[in-house]
């Protein structure tokens, strides 16, 4: 994560102060006061108000109201003492591949809604996307370096699913970000993400340390939480390919006007569908994609024409052994006039005959 | 729509009979009774319960019970004694365009998964995407042979928007499918449109006549009411643009992996983001698209290396003298290989200035 170049189209979240509070833990930490009012772990929040009284349930669906706005299901709400977000979300018709699950694209676009609407209903949310006030008054920004999704179980069309995530601090000037999927009908956890984040400067292009007040913000919303427990993470480095190294690439991949975020750079969701372009055909009609660890290196604008490149060696057992893998892939996007990198990827991938 | 081809994409659809009953008619028609239990309309229902228990309020969101399940508000209902299907969505920030609002892409695919539930809810769905029990057993398919939209106002990140949809005969053997979507809270409508529906085959790919078993489960949904007024209708032949009459062309767009939708075609929808490829970027970044018809003449599959053309003469004033544009395209997508016709367009758009 130390120099990593970047893509800013996933800025980024917020969340509670709870470090070193055990995952099952239950009440507030001490210290920490949670009310439906304005001051809340200490900080001021500004949120709309909610209908949702408790966790009475497992969902924590309880309504008091008879009328309840459309906005309330459509949107998320904090549980666990505000230190979770949680938002459901129904698989769409378009949002489901050849195959009529939901894609890894698909996942990762929820996993991005969820952490934008964190964001947001903290209170924090500055001028930009998933930027704190405090980072929009210093033109800082939110830049992704590394994700690691799981997947267990993709979901159909109709599928209800629950997500969760949270942050907390990571190194000296990082936040990691994590995420759990669940059926919302039988609860079972089907996908599960980590991701690092750290803050740019939007002008310069530059790093930057957390300033105090950036992170007086964040602060009160960290929890100390794994959604990957560390034994089964995926935390190697990826190997960089080359064109000696890598048996397949697919060149004159353009991105598209509508590959484009609000900031005018291209969504890094998108990037996956890239990727996907220079895996054999016969993997992606008879494989299930359950692990994708993404290493984002550059920010890419819509005049870059881009090449894919996957390796060849189908690396079955070597670094994929605590992920129990029928197939191993490394990836690299990069640009194709310098060749300079973009992202690289590591995926997993299981015979749908065994993995439904 | 009589000789045309077709993508099989967004097959579709019922609704109830109410033919020449007019647009603000009250109550039920004669002979049509509407009971929440099994035989509505003459038909066999097989529904999702629902907590909604009227139409006391705009949207007709009234909450009977203390627990609600997502699924009630993820997904849609019934309104208006069952002939209008009705949903509602939050703008996810995934949905949104380089100018933060909703982009025409989101749109049509929020209108296919309003159609696509509709179907469903119905009671009448087969196995197929939105084809019927009975188009099911006879191998039948739906397609759309024409889509024709019209945008008063392009949504933001967060907004809520309300969209109806109903079914209609057109000619002997067509359906027509309308939508409008509201702006939730403002209940202000700001897209109308249109579409037109034809029976394939699904083995030979051959148009159908809509078989007598067929016509009597779409019939009882069949209600005659236009969203777009006649004189407002985009209802002329687009031209069809050749090399020397097209300005503006673009080589080698080839569909993606996840381009494909659940039939292993090209997903209709995709069709916008490759016409807009041949679009001036002043346009793009410039003017709102306000207005899109497109005419579908045959299927693409991923193979497939795709061309799209537009017209340069930015015609201001012929045939847009019912919708007001600044500026009029006219578009083709075509296979690179033999240029044979896969969808042609024709586009209005207006400042960004003056429509917001």
């Amino acid at each position: 994560m130390a120099k990593a170049g970047f893509s800013c189209s996933w800025h980024m979240i917020t969340a509670k102060k709870r470090s070193f509070y055990a995952i099952a833990s239950a009440g507030n930490p001490p210290g920490l006061e949670m009310r439906d009012g304005k001051m809340v772990n200490g900080i001021h929040v500004k949120e709309t108000p909610s209908p949702y009284i408790g966790n009475t349930n497992p969902s924590g669906l309880v309504i008091d109201s008879n009328v309840v706005e459309p906005q309330t299901f459509l949107l998320g709400r904090f549980v666990e003492d505000r230190f979770v977000y949680r938002q459901t979300f129904s698989i769409r018709s378009y949002e489901i591949g050849p195959d009529k699950t939901a894609t890894m694209e698909t996942l990762m676009n929820l996993l991005q809604e969820t952490a934008l609407n964190h964001v947001t209903s903290s209170g924090l949310a500055g001028d930009g996307f998933g930027a704190t006030r405090e980072m929009s008054l210093r033109k800082l920004i939110w830049v992704v370096t590394r994700i690691h999704v799981q997947v267990q179980r993709y979901n159909c069309w109709g599928d209800v699913v629950e997500i969760d995530t949270w942050v907390d601090a990571t190194g000296k000037n990082g936040m990691r970000r994590d995420w759990i999927i669940r059926d919302y009908k039988t609860q079972e956890i089907i996908t599960r993400a980590t991701s690092t984040w750290v803050i740019m400067n939007r002008e310069t292009r530059k790093l930057s340390k957390i300033p105090g007040e950036v992170r007086e913000e964040l602060q009160p919303f960290y929890i100390n939480r794994l959604a990957i427990p560390a034994e089964h993470n995926d935390v190697e480095k990826i190997d960089k390919l080359t064109d000696e190294s890598a048996g397949r690439i697919q060149s004159g991949l353009a991105p598209r006007w509508s590959d484009m975020d609000a900031n005018q750079h291209v969504n890094n969701v998108k990037y996956i569908g890239w990727i996907l372009e220079s895996v054999p055909m016969h993997v992606l009609e008879h494989y299930n994609l359950t692990s994708m660890t993404l290493e984002y290196r550059r920010e890419c604008r819509q005049s870059s024409l881009l090449e894919s490149l996957t390796s060849t060696s189908e690396d079955s057992n070597s670094n994929s052994s605590n992920r129990k893998a029928d197939m191993e892939y490394t990836h690299l996007l990069r640009m194709q006039a310098d060749k300079a990198e973009i992202v690289r990827a590591r995926t997993d991938w299981k015979s749908k005959l065994k993995h439904k």
